[in-house]
């Protein structure tokens, strides 16, 4: 068999990974936190055929084009390498949730790459050195690669990868996203996190990680949102500051999306339980409690601007899957 | 004659004003420089009345209440020290723009305050001693004792007032204010100025300003839009960087608050010079050359979400005035 399909959830991140240490191998400037989300898939099939010219990528059933198809095929060459084999690949890909806007696709999309193609190249790789090789293609990538909550920490090539804090099951944690934009973003997290640095803000964000992330890892171990919510909401923000002071400034806001951040904290006043956080874009992720989920959904889709609502709960890992997209 | 009036305008910071150095003098964590603008006004009258029990302060035709009072009558007891007098007064003040929405009103007031009280109890200071009086009361307020563009610096109570710039001739600079929400916004300057150290991007903010401090001064004296517009535009997002991550985190913006900034980098982009900056609240405040505000004016009024826009020039400082409001 040269062939395999891998599924694999986006993450959203806890304490945000914004800005790389070293930018060719996706070592990041800080250590983060997340939780994969068991409502979003990416299905990924790749299999090395022999005889073929060039790899094929087809993502969402259109051919990839230029940056994104450059980005699979470097990917594959890292496979290829360790498997010392030459064969060309045809790779399809599905997401069942939009790309390129804050939710994470880039990460589920090289988890499952890279399980898919590593099998059908031969290769038999733990989920630490899964986890490291997924980095390579896409930092986050990693955190997918982990099954429930994820820890993405170490410091060069080797010991850089991410490790489960707590497995799915442990918390029923709920991911509600408001989706207030379907449009691509005009700068993707690969060019953003080269901004990072310009930011006159981002040596004070990264100083406040360590602490911010000590008190979210305790928070996540003891289940205990409330301790949790505050430190995602401070860390979401403040990677917001340091985008938006970027040079150029990265503003991913929406009017919609501030809507829904003033929402969020109104309803806590209310004493309903809900946290914010957002990657680069302009959805907003809402963690609240299973028990709270419906009510927190029923309110978010009321809002004005307010697209749609996908609810997560705890996702696994990367996995393989027996069927495939061909 | 015991009773004078006095006219201010509120100001725009270019380089904002957030955190004090020093409490209860009103000392900044740093340099500031502004605009005065010229569309908005504030009138005070101020009589020191014998046989007087209390002040009677009426803003905007009613009875000022609680803290808005108190902090009247602080200023009036520093006007009295001076004067030693023991006299109450009688206030009325009127803005004919909307109070305490980021529209800097605090400003106008305490310079226009500080003024007809220190008239009306006989006292003769020269604009440097108005304005490190009028800083006592509202720090920005010294700012609007000065015409046209005014810097405030000095580290010590002698030294901390503002000193012109430019005067209001010197560039026909505009500034069209977004209205967008006209509430009271829930924590207003004086609290928010308490928590800018709770921020864990406070201190890179007040590292960067100096630099940027420079940049805009330069650009200032060299009428330069293009130089000084991504300058204030910078210091104004580290600034609510610095509140959304403070603690407890201030959000001022509202849904169209980032709809005009969207728009405005949008529009520069198709070739009008606009630039923007928010003070303490959701309103956006547009900068551009007085050749393009007819334009920018139009084009900002047809933004859904912008209730209103007030069109400024650069403003003089505060003068006493030949009528009264009683």
């Amino acid at each position: 068999m040269d062939k395999a399909t891998a599924v694999a959830n986006p993450n959203i991140a806890f304490i945000k990974y914004w800005g790389k240490a070293h930018e060719a191998l996706n070592l990041p400037a800080n250590p983060s936190l997340s939780m994969n989300l068991a409502g979003l898939t990416t299905v990924t099939t790749v299999e090395f055929r022999p005889g073929l010219a060039a790899d094929s990528v087809v993502i969402d059933g259109e051919p990839a084009q230029d940056q994104a198809r450059q980005r699979v095929v470097a990917h594959l060459d890292r496979v290829r390498a360790l498997a010392r084999t030459d064969r060309r690949a045809l790779v399809a890909s599905r997401n069942d949730f939009p790309a390129g806007t804050g939710l994470a696709s880039s990460a589920s999309a090289f988890a499952a790459l890279t399980l898919a193609a590593g099998r059908a190249a031969g290769l038999v790789l733990d989920e630490g050195a899964l986890s490291r090789l997924a980095r390579r293609a896409s930092g986050s990538a990693c955190r997918s690669v982990v099954g429930g909550f994820a820890l993405w920490e170490g410091d060069g090539d080797e010991t850089s990868f991410a490790r489960q804090v707590a497995p799915p099951s442990f918390w029923e944690l709920r991911d509600l996203v408001a989706i207030v934009g379907r449009e691509h973003k005009g700068v993707g997290s690969q060019q953003g996190h080269a901004l990072a640095a310009s930011s006159p803000l981002n040596a004070a964000r990264l100083e406040a990680v360590p602490g911010l992330l000590a008190l979210a890892l305790d928070a996540v171990r003891a289940r205990d949102l409330s301790a949790l919510g505050p430190v995602v909401e401070a860390d979401a923000l403040a990677m917001h500051g340091v985008m938006m002071t970027s040079w150029p400034s990265l503003l991913y806001w929406l009017p919609a999306t501030v809507a829904v951040l003033r929402a969020v904290r109104a309803w806590r006043e209310e004493g309903l339980d809900v946290f914010f956080t957002l990657d680069a874009g302009p959805n907003v992720h809402c963690l609240c409690e299973a028990a709270r989920a419906d009510e927190a959904e029923r309110r978010l889709r009321r809002l004005p601007g307010v697209l749609d609502v996908l609810a997560s709960g705890p996702g696994g890992g990367v996995r393989l899957v027996d069927y495939d997209l061909f």
